[in-house]
């Protein structure tokens, strides 16, 4: 089960290293050099870009187009707008991490804007996060979902991420202990990672930027979104094996190690997913 | 001597880690990707927010705010007011880092109308620092303390950061080979730390940080202060013991590792606190 | 050959050690962290400010400058150029980093306008970035070289140098696989380094800063540059040697490792220096 895609996801990976497109993040200033050495390591030239006066330029230089608001503040709301419809003009993959959302008004009304100006091809984020996008009740904790939202069950999160992506008509990942990406009619389940990657910071970024390397190199929006979750989730497990009692210091320097040695072999081997 | 402190920091620092208190911190972008990874590595879930539209709505539902002036703008300033004074207003502990002050007109200015404007309850700086703050003759040197503040003898410091204490009404922390921290009645040296600590950038930052942490699961401000300090320098301690002749990148990560490792039994262990 | 520059730069690397020098960075903040951490590690005390409020007050108290367009924006653009000018009038040396320079209109402009409103001491960038200034022919990708450009020989690399050297009256560095250095006059080919390099995030910027920390103990700014690229390549090749097989993450840590031990003897043993 899932076989068709792991095939894929492996492909998909391979045509990354092969292709380094180009990925432009607008994202925030606490993980942007995390977001930055992930794509390196999986094979992507990451560039960084934020004022109104370039953005949208280098969008269309790029293959891709991440959008992070982590740190958000008012000068690059504009850039991220930009950007996002000079993507959506040639037909550049736009990945959305709304970083935080539910935790304040001024982020509630940007992803909402962001949502309504900007067609977005992958959502990506905390089960918090997404409630809160689709008008459920959620708490949030910050930056981190709630243990309550946590504890939603998997079937919830499956219609969840299934209704929001049929209402955006894009594809809507959710990631924690398990994750789900759906594009309204395909669904499925990743079961790699480990708690110990919720103990890092940016490692949501980390796998919206590594969604955004994948989907430079594809059409197939779905693969790339899954390609992403799984590498990030494989990567989590790898280090966690090597590092994951010396400390979070070396945990976190594994994963970037994992990602740069990631291949088929590994994938094919680590890889847990189920269709639903 | 100092028993009693010893065993009320083990026992905060255990709270940290039960409670996982939010913390704010309002900072530069140089070392904010440490603090936030050395906050999770405490058990802290940190959140960074610093555009006025947002930052008092953060502050509110956070456990604790730090305020670092690290690379200071004016865009930020207006929203480390806001934070703190919706701080005040909550009673939600206000950390504040004064980086660089003495360096420049526009960091003492800004450090003034913050200490003005808001109550901090716990002040950390190195020697060069907290004597310009006190209006005493200092010399800096950009960011680090001057060698010739640093030979400040213990006692001298003693004085400045008692003296300091009760005019601003706060814990005053004085970081350097021996830190001090006061609240004007009591005062504390902690002997802790290594030299390699001042090598790494953002030590200073971090140990604001875990502060902040510390704080945000207690009322006891003094504690809080001891816990963050003792924690970075016991951590400074072990990452040398392991990595110090690997180099520094080494080291830096190794404090992470430490972080994440620390419980009661190493405090007990290798604690040097003294009590005046 | 080269013994007489070799010996120059290892007296350097030991003068930056005894005088620490103050390097003032107006920087991006994508490798912000890498850039501190990298100047602490060779010996030199850096500061970050980039807010017109204050960026030429901390130039006035430093030892050299360092700029940097990595994530370019308009509010920082002044304080370059304020900054630039108090170092211009007080002799110290401004190193400049042209990140992505051709990439979009506004790296272009910024770029020319701080070649012409500020004196140069260090230009540093790859061949795409120094071909652009130059006014040649050139593609780039991003913040990276192309690698057309990349394919140009020694030889063009050498002319390109010198000429702009002798146009823009300063030292131009270019750095690529084999390292370029000239003032117009005297000309080196560097050979140390990595191809591992360019797969780690801010190495070009950390180049530039290790130049900012070299020219902040000396007068002889030729010198400086090939201290500071001599010092990434040889790190480069140390760290590759030791962590190359585990991945990108503890290859990135080996750099930071490699430049806190560096010393003559393993300049000596390693360097690839030939003047031309």
């Amino acid at each position: 089960m899932g076989k068709e895609i792991v095939k894929k996801v492996c492909e998909l990976l391979k045509d990354v290293r092969n292709q380094k497109p180009l990925v432009h993040n607008i994202t925030n200033y606490v993980t942007v050099n995390d977001c930055a050495n992930i794509l390196l390591a999986m094979g992507v030239s990451p560039i960084m870009a934020d004022d109104i006066k370039e953005s949208a330029d280098i969008t269309k230089i790029s293959d891709a187009l991440v959008i992070n608001i982590g740190t958000l503040n008012e000068r690059t709301i504009e850039s991220m707008i930009a950007s996002g419809k000079k993507a959506n003009e040639l037909n550049i993959p736009v990945v959305f991490d709304p970083v935080g959302s539910g935790a304040s008004e001024f982020r509630n009304s940007t992803t909402k804007r962001i949502l309504e100006e900007v067609r977005i091809d992958v959502l990506r984020g905390n089960m918090s996060e997404i409630k809160f996008i689709s008008g459920l009740e959620s708490t949030t904790k910050g930056v981190d979902a709630s243990e309550s939202d946590m504890k939603s069950g998997n079937e919830e999160g499956i219609n969840v991420a299934k209704n929001l992506a049929n209402k955006l008509n894009c594809i809507v990942a959710i990631t924690g202990v398990t994750d789900i990406v759906s594009d309204g009619k395909r669904t499925v389940m990743l079961a790699n990672g480990t708690k110990m990657l919720a103990n890092v910071t940016g490692t949501g970024c980390m796998t919206s930027a590594l969604i955004g390397g994948a989907c430079g190199a594809t059409n197939d929006y779905f693969i790339g979104a899954i390609a992403g979750i799984v590498s990030m989730g494989i990567a989590g497990e790898i280090s966690f094996e090597k590092s994951g009692e010396i400390g979070l210091g070396s945990f976190r320097v594994g994963i970037i190690d994992a990602i740069s040695n990631m291949n088929s072999d590994v994938i094919i081997n680590m890889v847990k997913v189920q269709e639903i």
